[in-house]
This record gives C-alpha cells, sequence and structure tokens, in this order.
C-alpha cells in the first residue's frame, strides 16, 4: 500500500562524544522514507529542499523506489540546516544552529498523482503545515501517524491541539507527552492525549524503548541495549519510518500489528543510532535487520508458568 | 527449597508527594520475606531489631511460615531508623536520617539449623557483614544474590569488591551498575561488573524495567507502567525477595527460569508502589498477582512474522 510521507529533508550538522561531522544529509523525511523502503515499495514524498542540495540522496531514495515528485526543488533558496552537539549522556542536546531556509514558508503541494493514498506520516514540521497536507488530501488516509516536539508546544500550542484532532496515531517521546499533558505519569498523560483525539499513542523514552496506548490495550516495546550509541540523530524518525513502513506493507492497522510495526521500528532505529546520521541505514540490508529482529525477540521473550504457592 | 534472607528489618519515616508517613515497619529483609512468601514457604531470617520492633510485623512473618530464630532482638537498643523524602519525579529522593542503632554493630550470627539452605539472599548491608554469612555457611548455597548500593561504593568500594567476587547473582539499579563500572553504557558496564565475580548481573531501572545480562544472553523486563507510584520505598527489595522466592521454589537457575523469576519480581515490585510501605504487600493475594502477571505478558507479548520487502 502506498505511504506518504511529509517533513524536512535538510543538512545537519552533528557534534557528539565521538566525533563532529561537517554538514551532512538528514531531515525527517529521509530518515522515515529509508526506513520504510525496507518494508514498502509504495513511497511518495512531500517536502522542500534548496538548489544547494545534492543530486546523491535523491538517488539513494530513487533507488528505494522513493517517490520525489512532491519534493519541491526552490532555485536560488538554501535547504534547512540544524546543527546540534549531544551531551555525554547522548539523553540531551543543545541545537546549536536552526535556519529555516526553505522551510521558512514551506508551502505543502500534494501533486494530484498522491491523491488516494493510502497511509500518511507527518514527520515533525509546523503543526500548521501539517494540518494543510490532511486538508489537501481529498481522500482520508486509512491511518495518520505524526510526530511533533516540544518546541511547538512552546510556540504553537493551539495550532498543535487542532491538528493532533485529525490525526490517529500521535508519536511522541516521555518528555513531550508530559509537557502536553500537564501529566507527569505516562498512563495519565497517555489517557489525555487520546482524549485529544489521536485513538493510538506511541511514547518513545529513548533507550528505555518504547510505549503504544490503545483503549485499554498497553504494550511496551525495549530498545535494544546497545554498548555504543554513536549518534542518536534521526534515531525517532527511523523509528515512526519503520512503524509507518511496516503498517503500510502490511496494511494491517490490529493492535497486534502494531506491536510488530513498532519492534520493527525499534530495530531500525537501534541501527540508525551505530554511525553519524543515516550512513548506517543506508548499508544495512534486509538480513541484517532480520538478525536484528531475532535480538529484539530474544531479549523479551519469556514464557510464563506460574508456581504461586 | 530453603531460602536465608539476610537483611535490616527497620523503621522508616516516608515523605512522597502523596502524603507522609510516622515510624512505619520496612527494611530490606521485610520485604524480601513479604515477596518470597508468595511462592516459598521454607524461609529463613538473619536481622537484628531493638527492643521497640513491634510483635505485630514478626507475627505478619511467621503467618507465611518464615522462620525467624535467626532473627537477633537486642535488649535495651534501638531498630534500625531511615526517614527520607521523595521528590516529584519519585526517582530520586532525599535521605533526612539514618540512625544505625542495632546496625551498628551486627553480627550475622547463623543458627545451627539454617545450615545447609539451599538459596541465599543477601539484602543491602554493609559488604563485610554480607561476606561474613557467606564465610559463616558451612556449606555453599545453590545459588547466593546480592543487593547493595553507591552508598557502600562510596565508602567501602574495596570491601564490596572482594564480596562481589564470592557471589552469583548481583541485583543494582542502572546508576550503582554506571558506579560500580565506570562505564555509562548498561551493555559495557555489565560485561566489567561480571568480570569482578557475578556470572548474573540484573540492573534495575525503576519505571524503566529491568535487565539480565548472564554469558551473551540478555533479557529485557519491562516495568508495568502505571497511573500512580504512591511510595516507592521497599521496590527494589520486593523485586529481589520475588525473584529468590521464585527461584527457590522452582529450584531451577536456568537463564528462562530467571526470566520467569524477573516477570514475577516486576509484578510484586509494581503492588508494593501502590501504597505506604508493605500495606500493598501485605494485603494482596495469589490471585491478584497472577492477574498482575498476566498484565505483564500482555504487556510485552508480540507474535513476529516478517515482510521485509
Amino acid at each position: 500500500m502506498s505511504l506518504l510521507t511529509v517533513g524536512s529533508v535538510a543538512f545537519d550538522a552533528i557534534e557528539t562524544p565521538f566525533g563532529k561531522t561537517d554538514k551532512i544529509i538528514g531531515g525527517a523525511a529521509t530518515y522515515i522514507a529509508l526506513a520504510s523502503a525496507f518494508y514498502n515499495n509504495d513511497q511518495k514524498i512531500v517536502s522542500v529542499v534548496g538548489e544547494d542540495f545534492p543530486n546523491e540522496m535523491l538517488e539513494e531514495l530513487k533507488k528505494r523506489n522513493v517517490d520525489l515528485e512532491g519534493l519541491q526543488i526552490k532555485k536560488g533558496e538554501k535547504t534547512f540546516f540544524w546543527s546540534g552537539k549531544y551531551h555525554n549522556d547522548m539523553n540531551s542536546r543543545d541545537t546549536l544552529v536552526t535556519e529555516l531556509n526553505v522551510l521558512e514558508h514551506f508551502d505543502p503541494i500534494i501533486p494530484a498523482s498522491y491523491q488516494g493514498v493510502d497511509y500518511l506520516m507527518l514527520g515533525n514540521l509546523s503543526p500548521q503545515v501539517q494540518r494543510q497536507v490532511i486538508e489537501r488530501l481529498t481522500e482520508r488516509p486509512k491511518l495518520i501517524a505524526m510526530d511533533t516536539m516540544n518546541f511547538w508546544m512552546d510556540i504553537a500550542m493551539d495550532d498543535l491541539i487542532e491538528t493532533i484532532k485529525l490525526i490517529d496515531v500521535l508519536i511522541i517521546n516521555d518528555e513531550e507527552a508530559r509537557q502536553l499533558s500537564g501529566e507527569y505519569s505516562l498512563v495519565k498523560a497517555s489517557k489525555i492525549i487520546r482524549a485529544m483525539g489521536p485513538k493510538y499513542l506511541i511514547i518513545k523514552k529513548g533507550e528505555h524503548g518504547a510505549l503504544l496506548f490503545h483503549n485499554e490495550n498497553m504494550f511496551y516495546a525495549p530498545a535494544l541495549p546497545l554498548a555504543e550509541v554513536f549518534d542518536p540523530t534521526g534515531a525517532g524518525d527511523t523509528f515512526a519510518g519503520g512503524f509507518m513502513g511496516y503498517i503500510a506493507s502490511t496494511d494491517d492497522i490490529s493492535f497486534d500489528n502494531m506491536k510488530r510495526a513498532i519492534i520493527n521500528g525499534s530495530a531500525l532505529a537501534s541501527f540508525c543510532v551505530e554511525e553519524f546520521g543515516t550512513e548506517r541505514l543506508k548499508k544495512i540490508n534486509n538480513k541484517d535487520l532480520e538478525e536484528r529482529i531475532e535480538e529484539f525477540v530474544a531479549l523479551t521473550n519469556f514464557d510464563m508458568e506460574q508456581v504461586i504457592s
């Protein structure tokens, strides 16, 4: 089934305790598309880059059957640029530079050929742009998932709440869930957030895994404990891309299938952090992924036989 | 199979965002014994209290077939007392008062009838006292598990390292694992710590669950996400007690059985935090526990069928 991803395609400059990059290619839509491509051969992107964006990554995406008709290339303008530095624990980072460039006035035009798309993944962008995309689709996709961040809660909460009303799956991290709901307990937060609209909520907890909430159901997917986290950039987008790629390819939005989708997203995210930027994602193959998923099964699987006295 | 628990039996005064207690009964050995009693009918305790310790809890323990011959009652002395205050996130606390009292010169005398015990759980105590217990047992138990804390790493690291050499399962939290190993990554930390002696390492991560390491095997048990954590005091001891009670009652130290033991320990710990002190643990029955374990199965269970394209 077809999956439309809307999100940034960007330059990043990253500093971690392990090293430093020059401008490398990043952006939510880039990670989402690379991850989703492991499952799904029918992907479309709506995004925008400047004239300075290299052809190389576009070729990588095309090779993976990603339809780039909706990727606007703005002559004479510059691609979105983000630069950040991770702290020693890798769980927090400082933003050093944000140059919006082409993203500042991004108008998410939906090519006619994209209408009727089955699934929609809204990567982190202004909630107003995310809402425009939903409104411009003539037919509602089977499932709309959305990422956002605390930045939008700080400066555009009303807009964010309007957009959240329209979606099915909200994917945010634990801090964001706490900020959005005003509740520290994630169980309580999940109820408040789902009352805002999304029937499904995924709360990412970084190295501690991810939680999926739907009605009275809860699923806890661990993260794979890693000896080394080299660069966390893009892990959340990779997770979301794996999740939605799996859902789209299986065309099954049951709770049980969402669990599988989360394990797949987690497996891909665990690769993402092993090298800078998209490097690792571009290198791994299906066999690597299958082996990693086996590790997740081994990590969490137990057989219960009770012996309460 | 028989389980010997060595640890404090104490008074605690606890303050959380939800309320405040006067002196209530606590102590590692108390929680461990209450938890272990859900599985195991052959428990022994080595500990010490003062003349001020009420009979009520001793009766509670006897009702659960806990042999108290090794519990010393010191005439004219006072029971160990700890008082602490939890911060709003419940993940950290300040110690307000520590009165060692009878623990200051605790000599862990092993009654003759305790010799030949099958399993040993060393609750958090000075590593020197923990080592004395091991040395005083004429026959080595089938499995020796041990808890400790950062306090002993700060003031008695050499002693701690000597004791750790002698045990099989070390049960500590993530911060303690980092301090003990000098490594931030828990995977790396686990290798360093296991090279110090224990073949098994359990790293508790509070609301994020627990990890079990053995050889090349890793198991990740989630914690049950709770709407309310009322009082975390004793949760770690309850976890350890459920773990060792399960192991002793099944008399099976395979990795697969340790996974089950961890799920059982996690389930009991999830009850412990629902009320102050030991209140909840004393009230729940086997049916409550079975239902809680079902919740853990539902929380983590997934069925993988791969669809990598």
